[in-house]
């Protein structure tokens, strides 16, 4: 063959990989997305990639920007990473081929976000411009946009938003001490339920694993504000009214998340803000039923999957300690020391292992819930979140 | 260029592709497994593959032989279905390359199987001869074997197997009035916790959600035994004495299926046996709080996954029938009629939908929850059991 004819057969051959993807082809391996999860590297704007069933390290995706308290939705599918940025991007991360697909600039300034229960929306809460936007799940175009406008011209910061049964988000409006409650069946045509007066600075909220009952965090007072969504008229009713920063007897470093709060069976466990404890609700009466004792100020108090256990991070100046409650005894169980400056804990689906981040030692530890042995230990730089697409399963992550 | 050097251009080409995988590349299709389930053809042994987010058939995959009473639990991943045939196969079935992975013939009378919460050891219980098998979840290769045996030479039929957190599985001896634990984290050593005189003849049974309480149908005596499986001395308690054969005031077609009981909040949602109704008991005391009248005797009784409906099916001559329960106002709210024989039905993890099969209309239609509109049907010959790879991620599954 001469020198021109291997030319051309060399033409042949790149145009038929070309067309049959055989580049394309050997980079992603062909393998299911149910064991997959991200960890969010917030010094460097890069997502890195796990496996949980190898417990390792499988890819990374830089080029994210700013994700300082970034979180993550995922398709209902497995398959996509819907990453919201500080920074108002939304990105979307091929978890297969471990690229981005896509990515929007839709806000000055963003503080997460969540999917619809069918999957095909994805929704964001903003702080600038304060309000809502909708994106399809698939294309990212907009479809929606819901600025927080409670008096002409006004726009609030949008906190603790959160998916709801049926194309329905509900959210809190900071500026406005409101709760809203938008239904996105049609997005064309959405429709808000307004609750006004809730308590002063809504700063954050969750939904109960049920879908019923929506709770918001007061800033500007005691208590909480919550609506049973269940109820033929839905109405905000304040619960837990010791609940909050007028009681503090120490500083409060770090307001605690309200969206790790745990619900194990007939009781919620909650961070008691500026104290060393958890507090024990009953999910019935919304009444506080006891205090457990911990080893600094709470943070994240989680669930284990089945109820049995609640994992407890701290803030500074204890956040190298992770603790674990019995919820039938009722009481501390293990104390474990992962690593400095533990932000987040995440549990596999069925709870046989948790995987903890501890930024200052640039580590994921695998810890096993039952033997609290360290199964894995990853290094992550700078780890913060960490999320599993089995979330994409379940209501109000 | 020559015909000869065509030829081995040509070959240079196809020996690229195969060992490139161009043309292994061309046939699997890289995607998500979050969003797919499987439907048992149970006339035809065959497994029809779909996707719940295009509500489509998307494959089929034969061979698998009897599949009268198959159940099927999913690979952590999402990727692989374990399918436990009544002839006693286990076999393998890769989503992605839509082909067979695996195959064993393991026993000569099998009745399900279950998966370990880690997803590395699945389980099949069997009728002949009597007793647990243990394999690999990736290779299958046989890891335990525990016979069921209860007296020297004399084998139990196994029923009622279930996964529990940590490489354990529990299940009932039908000829032996027992309940075993089986202990299988170092499957070399398996340990086996026995309960015996739990009450005549155990035909079904379930964990409930959180792992905690494993409840024996009795198909020789009234009422249910349960395990509180979180006690630091686990013992078998009798529950709901009324409940069984002694009181049916109409001939009993088909003993309900256990396995479907409902758990919502609360309260747990039964079929009554030979009677129309459901019934309701308190899961705190376990004492039946109320009966809900319905359009047959029930055969699955299943919450939606946020526990507001409890969806009902019957056996025959209602089976053509399908009634959702408002777990609020304890009342029908809807009556369906999906088509002639209804025999399974399976919600997607987030509740939008529910699949039912309806096996002599060959058909099975998607239902939305919220509005009962149907959203597709599928053309299924002969369908039966439906199983979305969601089932991965749950306990008791």
């Amino acid at each position: 063959m001469k020198r021109r004819e291997w030319l051309a057969a060399a033409a042949t051959l790149s145009s038929i990989a070309a067309v049959g993807g055989l580049t394309g082809c050997a980079a992603p391996v062909l393998r299911g997305t149910g064991d997959l999860g991200v960890v969010i590297g917030r010094a460097n704007g890069t997502l890195y990639l796990v496996d949980t069933s190898t417990r390792a390290l499988i890819g990374e995706v830089p080029g994210l920007g700013d994700l300082s308290h970034a979180s993550v939705v995922f398709s209902r599918d497995g398959r996509y990473a819907y990453v919201f940025g500080r920074d108002g991007a939304l990105t979307m991360v091929d978890l297969l081929t471990q690229r981005i697909a896509k990515r929007v600039m839709q806000a000055g300034n963003s503080i997460g976000g969540a999917i619809s229960a069918d999957g095909t929306l994805v929704a964001a809460q903003n702080y600038t411009p304060g309000g809502v936007k909708v994106f399809d799940a698939r294309s990212l175009e907009l479809v929606a946009d819901i600025p927080a406008e409670y008096a002409p011209g006004k726009l609030s910061r949008v906190v603790g938003l959160v998916d709801l049964p049926g194309r329905r988000f509900a959210y809190s409006l900071f500026d406005a001490d409101a709760i809203w409650v938008t239904d996105c069946s049609d997005p064309k045509k959405v429709t808000t339920q307004k609750f006004d007066g809730i308590g002063r600075q809504p700063y954050d909220a969750l939904v109960t694993p049920d879908g019923r009952h929506y709770i918001a965090g007061l800033f500007g007072e005691d208590g909480l504000a919550m609506v049973d969504l269940w109820a033929d008229q839905p109405q905000v009713r304040r619960i837990l009214g010791g609940y909050g920063k007028g009681q503090e007897p120490l500083p409060v470093y770090k307001m605690p998340h309200l969206r790790g709060w745990a619900v194990a069976g007939r009781r919620a466990y909650l961070p008691a803000i500026g104290r060393h404890e958890v507090l024990v609700v009953d999910t019935d009466s919304w009444q506080e039923v006891g205090r457990i004792p911990v080893a600094g100020q709470p943070v994240f108090v989680m669930a284990r999957p089945d109820g049995r256990q609640v994992w407890v991070n701290f803030s500074v100046p204890d956040y190298h300690r992770v603790q674990v409650i019995d919820t039938q005894r009722q009481q501390i169980v293990q104390t474990l020391e992962p690593g400095k400056a533990v932000l987040h804990m995440e549990f596999t689906p069925r709870g046989d292992t948790v995987w903890i981040s501890s930024r200052d030692a640039n580590r994921v530890s695998v810890v096993d819930t039952q033997s609290f042995a360290t199964r894995a230990r990853l290094d992550v730089p700078a780890p913060s979140g960490i999320f599993f697409t089995a979330r994409a399963a379940r209501m109000g992550f």
